[in-house]
């Protein structure tokens, strides 16, 4: 287990650090710091031990967490302005925390239930919803309306470990293939603009201008 | 148990393409979907089992409910953009899945608890969550403050079915009366624009001047 | 544990008035009043029972605090509107409901861990999710984006009154301990406008213009 433990304290620092360049961002005092880390830091993975079940969350059993949280938003209310280029820093760090935390909520979900199919969605969930929330209570635009690969890279990550670690690769082999794939496409998309195609689309009107008639032709 | 398990598979189904036709208006990306059909689908009874308590939520307990969010979102992908009238069909879509959801989550409660009145909030929070959450991570308009009747819908459906199950009514008919009460409140809202009266109202002013002086009248 | 209980229900219904107020303020029909008064009176509570683990959560084990958050918001529906100072009333008795709400969720953190850590931030979360959570709902600015101190309150309480309960003073001097430090704070910040100190700040710019080159001076 010392990879993964490793995994998940490394992903939540992470993302701490990306929840204090958010807070930086929008000027926050000291505890705003703090709370932006812990949110953002801690978010995905209480969200998988919730649907998970299964007592106390996380950072409930093991304080260490939380005080990871903190000590990172503290370096980073004192360090956070210095850095010219910190939202392109916050971009990266939550990449590497993506990769991480997509792992490790894989193999979570993985050894609760046994099923690839929770195993991925733990994963993905795990991974995205630290930024989803960091976004959301910092007002910014979400990552999810972003055309870029974000998610995609959660879940491909994911799946790869899920299929290696059920091909009985060891645990350090998955645990890589599993990181280089979300980091590798995550990083392809935010330095080369990577996106999925979108099919045909076609932009959603209004919603008040939506529900009234006049467009009934099919149907 | 199974007009109730059938139910629940189809309220997940209608909710997930609703969260589909979202993702289509917004012109995401394949993941996109998925991840708009999944939450959307399952947002609403997620909520439900934690606040239950009692081990993992209902997707964990059974994939099968994730494979037809992502079944439906797939085919949504590949087929939302060609419906002219999206946004309606959006609408009502949710209106049916309004209408079995509150009837399940109204059932769920009273297993769980043998309390009426907790009957009644699960099966309202049950079927007007999963559309909150979708509103909420599209961007749009929350449907909690257009004035037409939404949770109303969800609420009378499951306190009539509630009200029907204590009164001993067979499974069969008390849920056709908690979804016919839902689905023709909320029909009536989308179609004629029903709504609640509001009794004496008054806007609120921004927050920055209703901080200031000058209005203690009274007091 | 009866001045903890008071503790609770006051909390609450001081968090469903101050929902009850924004649904007015929203100018929201007869369940949108329900709606606020349930989610802002018992959100915060609900965070913290499902991190804590443990079965279903307080309201769901005790209705009779969904039928307080209801009856306040009847009560809201039919004075809130003749209320001249509505927002600066809702501003106070949430400041109220925060130093009662902080005390007793560090008093529940406590008792399930034993961690002061814990006990901190249950307290700090319970005081803070419900407030959040109505303004994220009436799409308000977030009071996280405010410079004023409020967070902060939350925090301060909680600490001080798990600071007095480790120094084993009685529990109704900790939990008057806690709560004047909370309302002390957070009443400071209404009156007077205070505010933690914002180290340096450097705004952030829009995150398009961030991502572009051009800043790269240091690294």
């Amino acid at each position: 287990m010392s990879i993964l433990t490793f995994l998940d304290y490394a992903g939540v620092a992470l993302f701490a650090a990306t929840g204090g360049l958010a807070a930086s961002r929008k000027q926050l005092d000291f505890v705003g710091f703090l709370f932006f880390a812990a949110t953002t830091g801690i978010g995905g993975g209480t969200l998988r031990d919730l649907v998970l079940g299964g007592g106390p969350v996380f950072w409930v059993k093991d304080p260490t967490y939380l005080i990871i949280c903190f000590m990172v938003g503290i370096f980073v209310f004192f360090t956070g302005h210095r850095v010219e280029w910190r939202y392109r820093l916050l971009v990266w760090l939550d990449a590497v925390g993506l990769a991480a935390y997509c792992v490790m909520g894989a193999a979570k979900g993985l050894a609760a239930t046994g099923s690839p199919t929770i195993a991925i969605v733990t994963g993905t969930m795990t991974a995205a919803f630290g930024g989803i929330l960091r976004d959301l209570i910092a007002n910014e635009p979400s990552i999810l309306l972003r055309p870029e690969i974000y998610v995609t890279a959660a879940m491909a990550g994911a799946a790869v470990f899920t299929g290696a670690t059920l091909g009985e690769l060891p645990l350090w082999l998955s645990s890589s293939l599993g990181m280089a794939a979300a980091f590798g496409l995550r990083g392809g998309a935010i330095h080369y603009g990577w996106m999925l195609p979108r099919f045909h689309s076609r932009p959603g009107r209004p919603t008040e201008e939506a529900m009234k008639g006049k467009s009934r032709r099919k149907g």
